[in-house]
């Protein structure tokens, strides 16, 4: 088993965290995304769409998509349950998992991708043929992605210490892998968000964190 | 238990879709999101988030996000599979599911969205908080999305029945509802994408299809 990630870049550190999370080791190809290497055709004979993290399993079985490949290892090994305990509680992950992604990791995407000059030819994450035109105006929509969901974090963590409740879920890792990815386009929670601040130091301190 | 949905609208389908290929029969309550009943009061107190589906159940708890409410109900009556039957087979369910997605779902929305009228203000779905102006360049990179799925929905139903094998998953489910979502912005299967033509045939005959 393998797993082809970028070190640098939010969403193969989503599934880093998690693997760390539940003390599994599996071996990392780099793929250096940020100077387009997983366009090149040796990383597109592995996975035509080009993304990343993409798992290869000993018989060669390959997916993509940093939840399809948690969700694998959360069945495989269940403790610490990252995805919910119950039914409720995992389709309650579930939801804000996707809030966590829509309005934290892609809007950061389309602001970071929109704006810099090496991703000037791809508005889109993956393969070439994906490669399409910046297109300015998703800055501001992604800025107000983030401000939302810098919103939604605050309110959510007044009242409970993790996204999800009392334990740490996959909601946390992809919001701490979204906030600290805004990083590159000089957003930061807000200094008066205290709850998000409390929580951003806690889930930081995590050995997984460094994953 | 009920499921606040919007009869003529892609998303709601997809879950009263599943809950028919399951046998499952849930209370709807309607909510015009077309004329933009989603983003009155009485409904951001149900879901501040404005989403439609959004499920309730009988104490009161309530999840929004399509694939959260079918998981749910895949955890609670697992008989037909609809997610995959084994962890791999879940794992390249939720793979292909998003990418049908992304590229079917989502990108027809952004076609849709930035270029009708009634929508010259809504640019993502949801509550007033996310109503910005259309980019109408989304049009050309939600075309190229929608282009890339008819060609990945050909070569995929060349090799099986379904897209994701030998039954139906959520993942026709979700294609199918892309593809009938995209009638409204005049895009349909090339005719001469033969594998495709032969599964939205037998795929719509299901008395799921019409739920």
């Amino acid at each position: 088993m393998k797993l082809y990630e970028c070190r640098a870049t939010p969403n193969p550190r989503r599934a880093r965290m998690f693997l760390a999370e539940k003390g599994i080791s599996v071996p990392l190809v780099e793929v250096n995304l940020i100077d387009g290497e997983n366009r090149d055709p040796a990383f597109l004979a592995i996975n035509p769409r080009g993304l990343l993290p993409t798992l290869e399993l000993d018989d060669g079985t390959r997916f993509d998509e940093v939840m399809a490949i948690c969700r694998y290892f959360e069945e495989l090994y269940p403790v610490p349950p990252l995805l919910g305990r119950t039914p409720v509680e995992r389709a309650r992950v579930e939801s804000l998992q996707r809030r966590a992604e829509f309005d934290g990791m892609i809007a950061g995407s389309e602001v970071f991708r929109n704006q810099h000059p090496k991703f000037a030819d791809r508005s889109l994450p993956g393969a070439p043929q994906q490669m399409l035109p910046a297109i300015p105006e998703l800055v501001a929509r992604g800025r107000a992605g983030i401000a939302r969901f810098h919103d939604w974090m605050e309110e959510a963590l007044a009242k409970s210490e993790f996204l999800a409740g009392d334990a740490l879920t996959m909601v946390d890792i992809t919001a701490l892998c979204a906030v600290d990815f805004h990083v590159w386009i000089d957003i930061r929670i807000p200094a008066s968000n205290v709850h998000t601040q409390r929580w951003h130091a806690a889930v930081s301190s995590r050995p997984s964190a460094s994953a």
